[in-house]
């Protein structure tokens, strides 16, 4: 089974990371794509949230990171992964998911979306979050791993000082 | 991946079929595995369902029909199966789905369960209510195939000539 | 439009009356119709559940109360309503409300549900919490009407008795 | 029963049609009624909302479009509305809509709120799905009708030319 | 037991006022704490809201009110409180409510939160309900007290002035 | 505060264990309430589960294990207990428990009952899932401690010999 998981990683988060080292397994190859909204403000750039996943999967044999723009639909098609591969941290993120799944099987019926359940201990761990309690100068260190701590920490220092 | 899609299919529907019909072509292998749980009561027996999934699943190439009693992570471990295949017809079904996904994986780490979405078409479809409809004589064309209707309606009588 | 109110009605609560007494003014008739299910035991008989209703619903001009058993699709096609009615007590009664109105529908397919938010200080009332704190003792005066509370009062006793 | 069924419809999508046309043999009048909100952005001005629905409501004869700003319940007070008329796509849209039927029963007693579950098949269609699947230039003509799928591309065209 | 009651309360409602009345009675000191977040736009200045506060629970002789900004962990490990006190007002605040919670606890072990239920007639109330339906000029004197509802209404016309 | 934590502790869980041990620091006294219902079967006798809670919670000084029968409000207004604390392991057990919380209030007002958040790890423990895995032959040691798991196994192999 080919493979892809597509989120935004503003940062990677160990909820992330679980999911990761989790499907790998299950998979031939797995890309994790970075969503590109030219949009949304980010807190990291697209490069930077590539590099950060480069740098920590790297012991991951059969994962490869890559980056889209536009339609998830667009891009599984264009690569032609069979499978789109997403975390539920609790029931309650279900409705919105089956709701996407449901969406894109429509406008590209082989697309399948696998739900795998974050780990108990990971169910409250969020981007957002990430972000929001570092820059009210909170500990993050269990919410995602040492390496992208330090970037969050070196990122919004420079953008303090700027 | 090597796979099983665990469940009673008493009897099987057309939201198990969609699922089985999705999730083979993600497999090396998927297993449809029969619970045979001697202290619940069911409508057919375990043979009849076994018979009734390996007559509809005949067109899959590389699917199997089994059944196991008892724990269910304990038969994943005998059979060394990678994944657990499981459907949420509607978002209220997440929430025992994501216990006994992270009970699994507590009992049997490596033991991921994959959950698909069923299609929005069959979101109301359920074995218990198959049954519920037949006992009152109504309708079930649209919740089973023909042939598990026949065997339904069949079973039926036969039950309540004796 | 004419309606029906389907229901068990072991016994009418206030949660109930609400509901009847907030549809009736939207329907040309309607009728609250009690299930009657010889497999599933219940606190008072059809008959003694008709006549409470009955007794309770007087002041409403365009309400009258029947009884059907079986499935409720072929009541309401038998009859020739054009809806029925349910009573949302809170946000997780819809899950099973929904798959019923989608299950009705693919029955029958002009058979529209029409489901109505239970006020705020009665989304805690139901027959069952009604009949399980009578038979523990307590008060259940805020659950019912003076009227049916006599009655669960005397028939609890009668059985006691017996 | 005079009800009104309101809503942004930017733009109106099959949910939308399906609602309107169970609705519609229920009531002796339904009048569609476009929420205008000056401080939202809307893909498509309060008049274009209308004339779409005009165009594509004109087969039912007891339907009417219009609009209103401000508090629901005074327009449904002021047009004497029995009912206002909700879609529930999934379980999950319980908890705000039972929320805000509460509310408007508390600014305006009579005014009752009827949900009506969404088809399956439609369980996932919203408008906003329809702009943002649009704007990335993917396929709507499941989500909307051809009529409004010509609207949403000509309007996304004029908007990137601007 | 040392609790807060952290919340924006912009402004204060009639479901605030009920939990904090319910709170206050199972605690030594309750201090209700106002969050203060310099880039989130409110209808009242964090010295209004305090006001308010202050004058409305004047009759509870251990309830102080008190702000604060950045992470609500660091201000109860500041003051020492043993508990946070949050309000549900329906089944579908849980989820947030949980994830939080547990946040929380994973930052500052000790930092119990307690759930209360909100009364049933009070669980359509918030503050954003109470702010959109005076800006549309509706009733909300079902929502907040007196006092609170010509605050709003005077804040409202005073805005509209300038 | 003077409260109780009431429940069948067929048997004492992990996540039992999680919500006294947290629970016990916010109250003058915790009495952990041994629901004895007779009409229900359990796995362990009253007697036998008011043991396992002594002995597992010696270490606990301001704790004391109790039972009762009957309505919990007639034995916390005959007790006098302030609050009644629950938890919740996911958001799914919300819609029950504010049911309970709000029909206890109304028949005794100053019941309030205190919800805590199951800790992450421990979303997916129940006494139901230690019987069901213990009989079917499963590894309990990561839902209950090592004295409760001996007493279960002591247990199911003392019913089989009979």
């Amino acid at each position: 089974m080919r493979a892809c998981y597509p989120g935004s990683f503003d940062p990677l988060t160990l909820g992330h990371l679980d999911i990761i080292e989790r499907a790998a397994p299950l998979c031939a190859h797995l890309t994790v794509a970075v969503v590109h909204n030219p949009s949304k403000q980010t807190l990291f750039s697209l490069a930077e949230r590539q590099q950060i996943l480069e740098n920590q999967l790297a012991h991951l044999g059969n994962v490869s990171v890559d980056h889209f723009s536009g339609l998830l639909v667009e891009y599984v098609r264009k690569m032609d992964y069979q499978a789109v591969v997403r975390g539920l941290r609790d029931s309650s993120d279900a409705p919105i998911e089956l709701q996407m799944a449901r969406l894109n099987r429509e406008m590209l019926p082989h697309c399948e979306t696998l739900m795998l359940a974050a780990a108990g201990h990971l169910s409250h761990v969020s981007s957002s979050f990430v972000r929001e309690i570092a820059r009210l100068g909170g500990p993050i260190d269990q919410l995602v791993t040492p390496f992208v701590a330090a970037q969050v920490k070196q990122k919004l220092t420079s953008k303090e000082a700027s």
